[in-house]
């Protein structure tokens, strides 16, 4: 047995016990150590950097560690055996994400404007905000001598005299406390539950004054979890936050994670990642933050895409992965909060968004739902821009859905000075077309040096990079500058950051083999929309509204997606950014019941376009590979300054 | 801290710690020692004997331990205070009813007789037996890229191809395995479930062979705990067994009981003793003996008393109890199998027979369902003879209850050489009234000795005493002779064995106490029956059947119990023994859904009289206390020979 100790940038050490040839991720994943891996561990995303202090290891070289870095200890902690005890340092930027990631987690006063807006809107195009939950003050007489009618008989009655109802259910979680609570509050309590038509099922029995009914929209992204609590009477929303999903250890994307669950024990493993200690820790949380018990909360909805609500639900997702992609299910009744262990009432209703496909899910329904493109005569465009692609594009007559693997580019991955849009990451940038010099903008506190670059921030810097002709429509550099610097096969870069501007020390710069990895996701997502439109013999001129959802950045300068022929060229004020919609969908659902049937009612009218299977699809990739595009007639408003 | 072991005859030796004063019947129980202490430690039974071996304790003097056994070390537990190590002998006899408990459990030709009598006599009365519950078996084409259904829809169209239904629910528990069986058995797989209306429940999805659906009907006595398991489609019992109630070391009565619950932690500890050390060794036994999965049980239905149902839940009994005696429930749906961690299918319904007040429970509806007395014309009267006696007087009209607390006497408390019907029990006998020698029918392999003797053996006792003259109607000894002892206050006693005629080497004999103990508690039955029938303005002469069922013996001698005034002097035709009823009621509920509707319907119409508060009561009590009655025109028949 070896000894290894993580010694953790800005926390606790980490000890733990391995056998000699272990491997350092995996290590470091089964002891709860964070450490960013978009790849999964294949080696190629170059985020799973250690510097080793103390002790044996065997580690194969990376064009991820320069010369310099690897004498001083660092090494990717995917590709590096422990030889023998071990003392290893994990620096905090890996996993910085987990607890600063800032996303549509309306956080900020302009997304609440947003979330409020879809909301309002919602209940323009006729969708009620009602629900069936309720908290009943129920006097009772005391038994006496004479009036012997047993507790579950008296209550039955005390409800049917408040609501009207034929029958009310008590389920066993209530039964057993009953005698308990009805005498401590002599006879006068709060019952909570849902009306259902002539029916009324108990869920708490609790003291007069405890009337609170919460209800919880949750969006589980692949890389973010976002949570709203509401006031499920009123609808105010009484709390928020949002953390990186735990399991985020285990790969970055939905791929890596179903080959993770398929691993001896890796469904439980999943499923404790997402909800022990993703989960629960916010619910308790927010619960704490507002004074109230978790057993007040009564309702719980959740936008998730189809990978993750299997894992969530410990549901084998092997088959959601290979052909020929089936998931376990698309809608699914019958879901308590007890059987998965979550942080609230046991018996509250968990309602999941149903999934469309294998890669459309849930989070695109309540996206759906939100984006209100279900009920306009114009055809609308609806894009969420997450660890995936989803699209969906239709009107009041037919909606038509696909998804496409743009890989992790968006989020900072593939992209070897990219990051997740946390502190430190570039979110916006201009270029000056004549000094070549860059303009940065940088989230964090005011000084706060780069670290790296985010989503919105490689779309910028591309786009900026093509506009003043520093990069060519392949990608290539066809300038030479002080920023401009080449490797000795004559590569090119443009340094962003010299190493004494950045927070790191180390330069931070984008090079050809980046510019490439995100011209192909890019194009991906345009090849998409042009392959969906396709489908229903439509063109980009007959497109009247574009939502784009997500949440790679604070927002996305749309004119410069355009200009790099990710989205099409349409007039901007086409262009909306409409947030978490997921997450606004999903506080619909809570909400209103109505909502909560527009949700499956628009799943069910959705069609879903397998992409990989689907003729011309590849074509269209490749012809989209390029800046903006390889027929620049569809971009006549790019700007390309000569 | 003192150690005390505990010498087990016949078991293992059990060493416990405790505090010095700690009290030796409490210690026994905490330690899962069985010691029998029907009057749950207050002195008077005199049942929980055991004998100082080694070591420090205090105790009390008790009529219980003559002087030469408080030489050799006899004392009572419950009177015991451990003062230092001690080692202590726990006798056989005390726990034998563990084991061995002889009871109505079918375990005879004549109980079966009984038994398949009342179910064809139910069926004979219209009742059907048909249930809801199926297994299907669903052949699925295998998804394709053409066909990407997912599981659950896939599953719920072969649902629906297969019955007619317009809801298929599929719970969490069946949803989270279904990706794994579907494909383990190349989507031929077996659906269990109910099919309600237009609605089906799944409840296991499994390989395609196994398709058992097993019921089990439990009879959840204060004493004994009896089962039996059929096949729900054809009614055929498939296993049979039965145990004494665990709860037993923490008091005979359901009084003791309640107070034992009361106490920290006690609800948990009571529930733990039906649930765990019971139930559940039972249903793992008889599931085994048949070689079937504990999952493959998907219904329960059982017949138990207002205490024993409350105690099974785990909700608190005190209320039953303390005036004005308010039971948590009468009826009441949605106890899952889970709930009570049953050794069954999680999602199995226990349908739990509703109760009709504090001390007439669902052992008596489900009884009275059985009786088929609801479907006549005729006046009925049904008595069930268990630790308490309940009574159901009436017909297709009306149906009135009462319980009457008749003591522990009939299970052989309160009575000094009295036993349960165990092996070693007196069950029947007569004398000669010349010789005043008796002839015992003792319960056991041949050539058993008498340990004891049980309810039907006392009230033969006690009826040939009478008769021949050796008693008098005070129940006073009136006669000399080798087998009449008297004490030095001239008390006498009837020597049913002498010391080396006895299994334990000790005398048994019934003395004038154990007589009046004995009047009391067949005098609380009739005066229960007189009060019952005169509430409705009815007398003895117009029963045209009696029923009697329980199990303190394999039977009842009638004309002695009718000598002794315990029940009404009617022809003797009109009496029948019909066993466990209630045992037999929870079966038909199991098997026959219009069974379980019946026997809501009958708890529906069923009154329940408060004995202890209906006026007239005590007198006709009073007046009952006699041989056999101070108003012997009641008792034309009486055998009395002078």
């Amino acid at each position: 047995m070896s000894k290894v100790i993580f010694e953790i940038e800005g926390g606790a050490p980490v000890t733990v016990e391995c056998n000699p040839g272990d491997n350092l991720l995996e290590l470091a994943r089964r002891s709860n150590v964070a450490i960013d891996a978009p790849c999964s561990g294949n080696g190629s995303c170059g985020k799973c950097r250690v510097q080793l202090l103390e002790g044996e290891a065997e580690s194969l070289k990376s064009r991820h560690i320069s010369e310099e870095e690897w004498n001083a200890g660092w090494r990717l902690s995917c590709n590096t055996k422990v030889l023998g005890d071990l003392r290893v340092l994990v620096p905090d930027i890996a996993s910085a994400y987990q607890s600063r990631m800032k996303t549509a987690d309306l956080s900020t006063g302009k997304e609440v404007a947003i979330f409020e807006e879809m909301q309002e809107n919602l209940k323009a195009a006729g969708v009620e905000f009602i629900n069936d939950f309720m908290a009943l003050d129920l006097q009772m007489e005391e038994p006496t001598l004479e009036d012997t009618m047993p507790d579950v008989e008296r209550l039955t009655w005390a409800v049917k005299a408040a609501i009207e109802v034929e029958q009310v259910h008590i389920p066993f979680a209530v039964m057993s406390r009953m005698a308990k609570v009805l005498r401590e509050n002599n006879f006068h309590v709060c019952v909570k539950g849902q009306h259902k038509g002539d029916k009324f099922e108990c869920m708490e029995l609790c003291a007069p004054e405890d009337t609170a009914l919460i209800g919880c929209a949750i969006d589980i992204g692949t890389t973010t979890v976002t949570m709203v609590l509401m006031d499920l009477t009123t609808g105010k929303i009484l709390a928020k936050g949002s953390s990186g999903n735990g399991q985020i250890r285990y790969g970055a994307d939905v791929i890596n994670r179903i080959i993770e669950q398929g691993r001896p024990g890796g469904r439980k493993k999943l499923q404790d990642a997402i909800i022990k200690e993703t989960l629960n820790p916010i619910l308790a949380n927010l619960c704490a933050s507002i004074g109230i018990s978790a057993r007040s909360i009564l309702r719980l909805c959740i936008g998730s895409n189809t990978t993750m609500n299997h894992l969530l639900l410990g549901v084998d997702a092997d088959p959601v992965r290979m052909e020929p992609y089936i998931p376990s299910f698309f809608g699914w009744e019958g879901l308590l909060a007890g059987d998965l262990k979550l942080t609230a009432h046991p018996l509250a209703p968990v309602s999941i968004a149903p999934n469309i496909g294998s890669y459309v899910g849930g989070d695109i329904t309540a996206g759906t739902l939100a984006s209100l493109i279900w009920d306009k005569d114009e055809m609308s465009l609806f894009i969420d821009l997450g660890t995936n692609g989803e699209l969906v594009f239709g009107n009041r007559d037919f909606l038509m859905s696909c998804a496409c693997s743009a890989g992790p580019a968006f989020e900072g991955g593939d992209i070897s000075c990219g990051m997740r849009a946390t502190d430190g990451a570039v979110e916006a940038c201009t270029i000056d077309k004549e000094t070549m010099e860059p303009t940065l903008e940088i989230i964090g506190n005011p000084g706060q040096k780069p670290v790296g670059i985010c989503g919105s921030g490689i779309i910028d810097l591309i786009s900026e990079l093509f506009r003043c002709g520093i990069i060519n429509a392949r990608g290539l550099f066809d300038r030479e500058g002080s920023r401009i610097r080449r490797d000795k096969h004559g590569s090119g870069r443009y340094v962003i950051a010299f190493e004494e501007e950045s927070e790191t020390g180390r330069e931070i710069s984008i090079n050809e083999v980046d510019i490439d990895n995100f011209i192909r996701a890019k194009g991906a997502i345009f090849s998409a929309i042009e392959t969906l439109l396709n489908s229903v013999d439509m063109t980009v001129e007959l497109i009247d509204h574009v939502y784009v959802a997500g949440g790679i950045g604070s927002g996305i300068n749309m004119r410069n997606a355009v200009n790099i022929g990710m989205f099409p060229d349409v007039e901007l004020e086409k262009f909306s950014y409409i947030g978490n919609s997921s997450l606004t969908g999903a506080y619909a659902m809570c909400v209103s019941d109505p909502a909560n049937e527009k949700c499956a009612e628009v799943a069910a009218n959705m069609t879903y376009l397998e992409l990989s299977t689907y003729p011309g699809y590849m074509d269209s990739f490749v012809a989209a590979c390029f800046l903006p595009h390889t027929d620049a007639s569809l971009f006549p408003n790019c700007l390309r300054e000569d």
